[in-house]
């Protein structure tokens, strides 16, 4: 069950995106799992991927088609991740290309091919292309939720965001998905997610759009510490809705357009930690008063990642000792624990590096009671500051990953 | 259950050291949780303490003991870690030194402090200022079994390790203990080791040797990536079996008494990774072929701590996929992933970064049934090579951690 409300909200179209899906049983017979996005011509595609020394083989050829050419398409599998396959892995994403280019007149490097699912085992490649007609044929702009759940694996739920907004007295749309609810500790990527507008925005920035949200979004949400062989996030821009294009940082519109994205990419990559495999909360961790930012992002994922704190939490066992622990061993140089406040929600657990003589363990219970609960750690340094979102460790998490093969 | 053969060996006396222990009531009745090592006059002893920034009130103060004079007394509890615990946890440490070296007849920096147990409360310190006394008249050559069972926290079983050797003509014998089931992740020293001999060794190389093998066994070992505010490990040789000291790495001797320490120091690191919270299985993770020493633990620790790969290892699933997973997200600068060879066991799994042709399922599952298994991993770049000790991951590690404040 994931946590909190994770509902899927109207998805509205996206001018010049249409979506088709079918079963092409690439690993299990009678569900989607083969989707297919189609974007207009003239669309800014921008890509980010998992930076894994194994990136899969549809993450390789996907940064090549995206370098050489304008994307068109974008194909994913489900229930096969296509990764530590080798050439003939790499073979099969470039035929699972090519078919597609065939099918729908492009170039084959203008189609870029996601797989996720089980890592070391080959497509199985003859299903999945044919597979490819019936998913074109099914090409809709209305199919968002549908995609959403054709690119499911141990996910419980489809995610998806999307809103509508206004730049200049014109109306844009903005519809996102994403899928993930295991090895999750994106570097630079998430599992899978895609974002699509049709407002008008040049490829230089559609890029540094999504590596500036994809930073405190994807890349700031843990479930189990680990990194997966296919991450990958696209987002693209039709600019179908009309207006001008946007082409500098300095168009008031830009700063519009990134706190959309902002909201959509963070509500995506949260969904993915609120159905975090046996998840029963939803925890945010927030360091402040740090000396730069990369030391509050090392404490805040030392207590997001730390095995003794996510059983605790899943407890809702208020045991502040384990998180004084997991500041202590983040690294942080020259750290003066008797520096340190630590919160659980509004209830102070730690003092200068203490046990809060004000506290009781009836408030510290209270909050833990909660399924969502906010860590906050004040490291009494500086200003810079982080936020990492994350789940609990519960019986169901061993249970999932002792029976799925991913 | 602790994994594999985790009895206690005969516990050879080693002249020089008397211990003693009591049940002062630290958290629980009933239980021994006060252990007294006293070394005669003369002893050298070395240590090495927690890297965390939280280090606990009993480590600053031992660090600052060890550096002022020659310690004599060892006064260990178990139940509470005072560790964030203020100026009043510092206080309780000192308060605790200056009792019993009021009662023993010895300097206060004589002594080195040692807690374990729940973090963040202070310790019931007049109860156990007054099992000082009853620890002290407890003092006798034989007692290390009962010094095992006075450290445990979580542990299931008592650890120990104890050989005689021959240097020279002269039998000399080394004996330890060691503790530690959950938060195991030492950074340059374990949860809590002691390890004593009678040979005759200098200050300067005391440390040296227990520097040199702490690297490569406390050092290398994780139960879930966390590291203790307390961890601390001791070496004392007392010198009372006779013969020349060793005053240098050029005596033939040294590399002997080495040879012994090490082995002795892996028996009591292994011994916490078999007993560690929740194991099934021990596991071994063999990383060679690396350009340098660390990509290969950076690797083996990647592997070992992936819960992932830690709840496939609990189910007995051969599940390579995750294996390649962590060795992607270790960060060795640019891998070439078609180099990369996996072995569970003699099975060779992962040939050139992909599935081995060879490799049947029937012949991964049967390595994975069985209770040690090692899983070794070349990275093809190199001649170096590092090792990780570990355990999977089972239910029981989250309901332990979910039932117990540590």
């Amino acid at each position: 069950m994931a946590v909190g409300d994770v509902t899927m909200p109207l998805m509205h179209v996206v001018q010049g995106v249409k979506i088709g899906s079918t079963e092409a049983y690439v690993r299990y017979p009678n569900r989607r799992d083969l989707v297919i996005f189609e974007f207009a011509e003239g669309s800014n595609v921008a890509g980010v991927f998992t930076q894994s020394a194994f990136a899969a083989a549809p993450v390789l050829l996907s940064k090549k088609h995206l370098a050489e050419n304008t994307p068109r398409y974008l194909i994913i599998n489900t229930g096969n991740a296509n990764a530590a396959t080798g050439t003939v892995g790499y073979k099969n994403a470039e035929t699972t290309c090519a078919k597609l280019a065939e099918l729908a007149g492009v170039q084959a490097n203008q189609i870029l091919p996601f797989s996720t699912g089980v890592i070391g085992e080959q497509l199985p490649i003859e299903r999945l292309v044919q597979g490819i007609q019936p998913a074109l044929n099914d090409l809709n702009a209305d199919r968002w939720t549908e995609a959403a759940s054709g690119i499911m694996t141990t996910d419980t739920t489809p995610k998806g965001a999307s809103e509508q907004f206004e730049l200049d007295g014109v109306t844009y749309t903005m519809t996102g998905i994403s899928k993930g609810a295991g090895m999750i500790r994106p570097n630079m990527a998430t599992m899978l997610s895609f974002v699509a507008t049709d407002a008008p925005i040049s490829k230089v920035l559609v890029q540094q759009l999504l590596q500036t949200t994809v930073e405190h979004s994807f890349n700031r949400i843990t479930i189990d510490g680990d990194t997966s062989t296919n991450d990958s996030c696209i987002f693209v821009a039709t600019g179908l809705a009309g207006g001008a294009e946007i082409e500098s940082q300095d168009d008031p519109r830009y700063q519009q357009v990134l706190d959309v994205l902002a909201r959509i990419m963070n509500r995506l990559a949260q969904l993915i930690v609120r159905d975090g495999e046996g998840a029963t909360k939803f925890i945010t961790v927030q360091v402040d008063g740090g000396e730069n930012t990369q030391e509050c992002c090392d404490v805040a994922y030392s207590v997001a990642e730390s095995p003794l704190i996510k059983t605790a939490l899943f407890a809702s066992d208020p045991n502040w000792g384990r998180i004084v622990m997991a500041i202590g061993k983040a690294g942080v140089p020259n750290l003066d624990s008797s520096k340190v406040q630590v919160w659980l929600g509004d209830v102070q657990i730690c003092l200068d590096g203490g046990a809060n003589p004000d506290y009781t363990e009836e408030a510290g219970a209270a909050v833990m009671a909660e399924k969502e609960i906010t860590i906050r750690i004040d490291l009494g340094r500086g200003t810079a500051k982080d936020t990492v979102y994350t789940c609990d460790f519960s019986y169901d998490y061993v249970k999932i990953n002792a029976d799925y093969r991913s």
